[in-house]
């Protein structure tokens, strides 16, 4: 029992002084000049260039352990560096420095009737705490992100991918230092013990913001425990919705896509909604195309009636996230039958409507409350790349601060700028 | 005990269907157009003045109430409410109805090269709770602002005004009606018990955003116990810094200004720190003018050597937050100690320079983390309709969302609505 008090005080007290360290480098951070975080940022690319060998190496060391505990297939290639890998972790940084500067932006700027002029200009977040799993890329592209924006961070990665992790978080730290920025800017969290991820969710004097990317009982672990704002996503459960109005050819291109191109995203289609008055035009054609794509479907009673092949679906396949080669599929009555389903079982997340009917499109985007609303284009847009955000941290659901996308503009806030020529308020 | 479970299970279920009822009524209003809203808004204003009499009779007794319990002069001015503040309540949803609509709002819109059109637009936050204390007005005011942005509210006031809260409410009520919006778009807590507020800041399913209003205690517990983001400020220990570039005149009026205009309130002064090399020049003025003001002075050591009427300060006002005739002074050697200063003992809300040097003041707008910094204006302007923004639920200290006046803009998140023409995302 002592021993465990021992350990759990002298974790805390080490992690507190990550925090203290990691508060302190960001007051520098928050007023370095553009070209100075855009050069450590290059000097990182580099030195991740500079270090694949090594960074490799490291990552065949978390393999060898993964294989060892047994650990999947999936969660392997995660995990997995190459040189191909390594060098896209260097571009990504490139890529960070080239975008604007979004620390001293003026959002807004008004004069007010007594000659006070007053501006909101964007400034950095403070401390952001990134807590990951197995992909050891997001070491750099989170370090990166925050960097430029003006932010400290202190990241935990997974166990698995701990060697890999280091062996980037040094590059960085050169990059750090080629830059004349303080190494305390990225922290990487040195210890795998996962007490020390409890300990990071209760620093809300240390850490401003804390982004978990992983799994949903990591998500969940964060909303429930974390004392400070969350930027975070527990699910995807994305749809699309064929209404009437849609044009054949272009609803079974985006269910298509929106389903199959890439399974596994947060992004990806997980319910196909249609109009009973388009479903015996609509269906044949579009569930075929979706089976000839190697997926898998569960339908409503009129959707089997329609495609016997669809499985029948359960109460349980409306909210799934299958995150997998399946899609639930549903015959609504109509417009509002879909709006109201969508807000019944959606998460939130990204939900698209296909038709012609520009009226109908601006409803849906009016009234369903998600994050990211398309008409006419694919769920799988979903991606601050995509959007012209250069890359991102997450896609946040919540509602506060962040919502959809998490860029180096989200990754800022602001405060007001006041001028004046001795103003003083009236009684 | 088996009484207490039964008791806390019932307020328990009584709170959630207060939560759920919210959450329909925000469905709704955030669908509503600007002008059902401002008509809700008006029609409560008009119920406001119809019922005036009941509230003030209202009010008498919750008076009654709060003088046989002892209650102080300060705060039963507070809880009162006369015929010129009921106006006042009246006007103030009239005021709102006239603000622009900050629901809809296109905050940005760009187009990708792939033909996708991108718009970030502004949608309400859902519902919002408000804890506040004896100010009975601050029912109609955050009622009235959380409509106009589209948001259902929970409100809780304090149990002295509970009977006032009760009559205006019932005038928000018979506004809704008029406008035919959902009578849940606000709702009162509808007991006193003290148990209701722990079980609000655990309904965060129910509840987006909660809103303290009042004195330390409760925003600390707020802050601790909240399930949801908070929007709070602690503390507002403000300074004002004298640069040696300060004009003599400006910096006697902003220093009595800040300090005594309203000693009561957020924006006020609480520190003056003065440069050395302009201490004989600018003490001796301000510091008089003070007095003569009534405000009483805590000066450091090279204050009292300047200005001996000075008390001597102790360590602990360089941070206190007297909320009084008191003002902390200091002399320090010059720009960076100033800064240096309001970052280890400032609580981040509001600061001034006071400075003919341009080049020192835009260092000290780009370096003091403080949500609101000014340049030779008053501190007292730290407030929502100072600013323009109509009027405000509160000033957050927080970096997430909201930072600085939480106006009718502050209270909504957006969403992101892309259209395009069947564009699907490339492998």
């Amino acid at each position: 029992m002592a021993t465990v008090l021992d350990h759990d005080t002298d974790l805390n007290r080490r992690m507190e002084e990550l925090g203290r360290r990691a508060r302190a480098a960001a007051r520098r951070l928050a007023l370095a000049p553009r070209a100075q975080k855009d050069r450590a940022l290059r000097a990182a690319a580099g030195a991740i260039r500079a270090r694949a060998d090594a960074i490799v190496a490291a990552n065949a060391g978390d393999l060898a352990d993964a294989q060892r505990k047994g650990l999947a297939g999936a969660l392997l290639d995660r995990l997995r560096l190459d040189p191909a890998r390594v060098e896209a972790m260097a571009r990504g940084l490139d890529d960070i420095a080239e975008l604007d500067d979004p620390v001293g932006r003026v959002l807004a700027a008004w004069k007010r009737p007594n000659g006070l002029t007053i501006e909101r200009v964007a400034v950095p977040l403070g401390v952001v705490g990134v807590i990951y799993e197995s992909r050891p890329n997001v070491t750099a592209d989170a370090g990166g992100l925050c960097l430029k924006a003006g932010n400290a961070a202190i990241l935990r990665g997974g166990s698995e991918s701990f060697h890999s992790a280091q062996a980037i978080a040094a590059a960085l730290a050169e990059g750090l230092a080629a830059a004349g920025l303080p190494g305390d800017a990225i922290q990487l969290v040195p210890t795998t013990d996962r007490a020390a991820v409890g300990a990071m969710l209760a620093m809300d004097e240390f850490i401003d913001v804390v982004v978990p990317r992983g799994g949903r009982s990591l998500v969940e672990r964060v909303k429930t425990e974390a004392r400070m704002p969350v930027f975070a996503h527990l699910d995807g459960v994305c749809h699309v919705y064929l209404h009437e109005g849609a044009e054949p050819a272009m609803a079974e291109a985006i269910a298509v896509n929106a389903k199959m191109r890439r399974t596994g995203i947060c992004g990806a289609a997980e319910t196909l909604l249609v109009d009973r008055a388009a479903a015996q035009t609509l269906l044949p054609r579009v569930l075929t195309a979706l089976e000839k794509a190697g997926c898998a479907l569960r339908g409503c009673e009129a959707t089997r009636a329609i495609h016997p092949s669809a499985a029948p679906a359960s109460e349980e396949d409306w909210s799934a996230e299958y995150l997998d080669a399946i899609l639930a599929v549903k015959v609504v009555d109509g417009l509002d039958a879909a709006i109201a389903h969508v807000d019944a079982y959606g998460s939130h997340h990204t939900d698209a409507i296909v038709t012609g009917d520009d009226a109908a499109a601006e409803r849906f985007l009016a009234e369903i409350d998600s994050a990211i609303v398309l008409h006419n284009a694919s769920t799988q847009f979903a991606d601050g790349g995509e959007f012209g955000m250069g890359a991102e941290i997450g896609i946040a659901t919540g509602r506060m601060h962040a919502r959809g996308p998490v860029g180096v503009e989200q990754l800022t806030s602001f405060n007001y700028r006041v001028r004046g020529t001795g103003q003083t308020r009236p009684a």
